[in-house]
């Protein structure tokens, strides 16, 4: 698309101009046609209730656009109890009644799935009934998580109505020291404005660090906005976007227009230099808790979990790997990896890394969202501790309301899982 | 030892004269001295909450001796639920302040963590609070199921009284057919003499056909007894044995004493001619509604499931890798293999066959039993259909009260996975 518009923008503004057929700024509202919706298992079966309720005097009950929905089953699978089972059952129907895309229970997380599926563009405006939809922004999307409720009128109209966001925007520069990571940087900038930092915000990270992370460490940049309260998380489209989404979507064409112009207007600015930064770790029992691992360091984990779409890619297990080379899982600790896709899973297999983490006393699970969520498995009894990759730490989010979840980089996990207690990759 | 006995005896009777120190026969009560006692984290805490009761005004509260006990964590592995991490971290308490052996969530399923890690041996006394502690009697020792209740008063005493059981002996002679293996076989047997055909006997399996069988394949057969009511399912010791307990037994010396002599009293003879035997299948919702897999051919199955102490072994999984080749899981089936233990596990990873399986659309999961006792993962949905090389089928075991499950050899259930519905190994 060329930049005809009377004001410049920020690319959210551009996304929601193309997405309502005018041109639009931050504070307006719109009703936006929808590029993709993602729905899955937790969430799915009331999108389709509240889908069928709205169709409930139509003679043809139909989505809008099945080309446009993605179905995903991540959170419990293989069913994991009796209603888990029967959500399946019902979404399948309604997949293969509507002719819609379903991954079934041995794909992989639905953050991980779409955009390696390539389901996911710069400049699309993306709807999913899950709160880290935001994960797509990492690929210069819009994307943000919907209700069920919202989501069946998505699957009714194909369009959903907005208030285009102000845009925050995070600059982040230098070079990541040794040992430190893009989850440690969204993780200081979480601490640094808080849980409600971003409310209702698109986030928009840049500056050199963040154009110097690979997609996959992006993703889990973006993938953490909405901890900040942001409606968005997006990184502009580069060469190395370009290059992802080539691989991916044959006929993909890089399009410059994706991204803010120079003279957006925004409503905040934050700057890093990630040049001396530690590695972070979440305390119990809010993301925003954030210290530098030294704060912590020599709590006593119980169990170690390296997977969901926040950092369950083959990088980072491959991190994990290469710092736990032949040494054992300490005593008394259970180190989970679960790879968030099965693509990401046949990279690890492939690299000898589930072989070399069996040896080590871990336990490598088929793709899913594992414990993250805690309703599946590999929850934490009372009085436990979990340091988690993942991207929440609230109260009982791994099991019981007495336990005790630390979030952190893959890096920390394996230096905390060879030692049994948290520990500054550093010092490994 | 020697045979000095008074009259001609089955295995049973010189292992319970030996546990009891008199000579013994099938019908005396007697209480016995148990030489292991194996406990896993469903069973366990019930255990343990009744041997506290019994020495509740016992000042020194400790096992009977705890180089005896043995604590597996399978059932609920990773923890599945917040009962779960309950029980796991009681255990671990338990297991710690006495000084008991815990294979604890990354090891494997009891039945075969127990003979693999040189727990069994040939002559020995062993209950478990599982109702497949028959299985070791693979190995020739005398392995019964008991309830928690009596498991408490074996941590307690190291004691169990018996009724010593007689002895119902099943011959099978001949070579098993191509595709048809000891699943099929025991399967047949079960489905012969009913679910109640060696009710409180001690099942003995014998002739060519036995003595022909891997370590392996014995474990299937003797696994299975207590579907037909045995107490215990016995395959005397031969070379097989030796060399299997050689492997994990460096002092383990084989003694011929420790097989029935050959003018023992049987209270039933059952002889079998194995070269015509069809693939067998146990129907819902008993095990021994069993049929020659030519009579539910083309039966729709919506998963099938590789694992468990029955058939998830390397053996077992090997024949499925084989069967499947590069042909791709049937679509709308969820094939989950689960070895039976992290050894196994590793086997079937080196060998290949978990990235074969990946490729191939199938879940693999680590070591746990897994969807066969319908409590973790894996569940079955209303009017779904199960094929399982596991060992139960009642109504309700791998889910909703309203699925079907099949049992089958992993031939069988190779077969039906690549096409969707039940199919006879050989037509493949």
């Amino acid at each position: 698309m060329s930049n005809t518009n009377d004001h410049p923008m920020t690319i959210s503004e551009k996304i929601f101009s193309k997405a309502s057929g005018k041109t639009v700024k931050a504070g307006d509202f719109v009703l936006a046609n929808i590029d993709r919706a993602m729905t899955h298992d937790i969430t799915g079966p009331l999108a389709v209730d509240g889908f069928y309720d709205i169709m409930r005097d139509k003679e043809e009950k139909k989505v809008w656009d099945p080309s446009k929905i993605v179905i995903v089953f991540d959170h419990q699978v293989p069913a994991d109890s009796l209603n888990a089972s029967a959500n399946h059952i019902m979404l399948r129907k309604f997949a293969k009644e509507q002719g819609i895309l379903n991954y079934d229970v041995y794909e992989g997380v639905c953050h991980q799935v779409m955009p390696e599926m390539g389901h996911v563009r710069p400049g699309d405006l993306i709807v999913g009934s899950d709160s880290h939809t935001c994960a797509y922004g990492s690929l210069g999307a819009f994307s943000t998580g919907v209700g069920s409720t919202d989501m069946a009128a998505v699957f009714a109209s194909g369009k959903l109505w907005f208030r285009v966001p102000e845009t925050i925007r995070f600059e982040a520069n230098g070079k990541l020291p040794k040992h430190v990571y893009s989850k440690d940087l969204i993780l200081h900038m979480i601490g640094d404005v808080g849980a409600e930092g971003a409310r209702y915000m698109a986030a928009e990270y840049a500056g050199s660090t963040i154009e110097g992370l690979t997609m996959s460490e992006r993703m889990t940049i973006s993938n953490m906005a909405i901890e900040m309260g942001g409606k968005a998380g997006i990184i502009e489209a580069d060469k190395t976007t370009e290059a992802y989404l080539k691989e991916r979507i044959p006929d993909y064409e890089f399009d410059p227009y994706w991204k803010s112009d120079e003279d957006a207007e925004y409503a905040e600015f934050h700057d890093y230099d990630v040049s001396d930064l530690e590695p972070q770790v979440a305390c119990p029992h809010n993301v925003d808790n954030v210290k530098p691992v030294s704060e912590v360091e020599g709590t006593k984990v119980d169990q170690v979990f390296v997977g969901s779409c926040t950092n369950g890619r083959f990088e980072d297990i491959k991190i994990v790997a290469e710092m736990m080379g032949d040494e054992p899982v300490a005593k008394d600790v259970r180190l989970l990896i679960i790879p968030a896709s099965r693509t990401e899973y046949m990279k690890v297999l492939r690299a000898g890394y589930v072989e070399q983490f069996m040896e080590a006393g871990a336990i490598v699970e088929s793709p899913c969202c594992g414990p993250c969520m805690g309703g599946s498995f590999g929850l934490l009894g009372d009085g436990e501790v979990g340091l988690a990759t993942s991207n929440r730490n609230f109260r009982g989010r791994e099991g019981s309301p007495e336990s005790f979840v630390y979030l952190s980089s893959p890096a920390t996990a394996a230096a905390s899982a060879l030692t049994g207690v948290i520990t500054d990759p550093r010092n490994i």
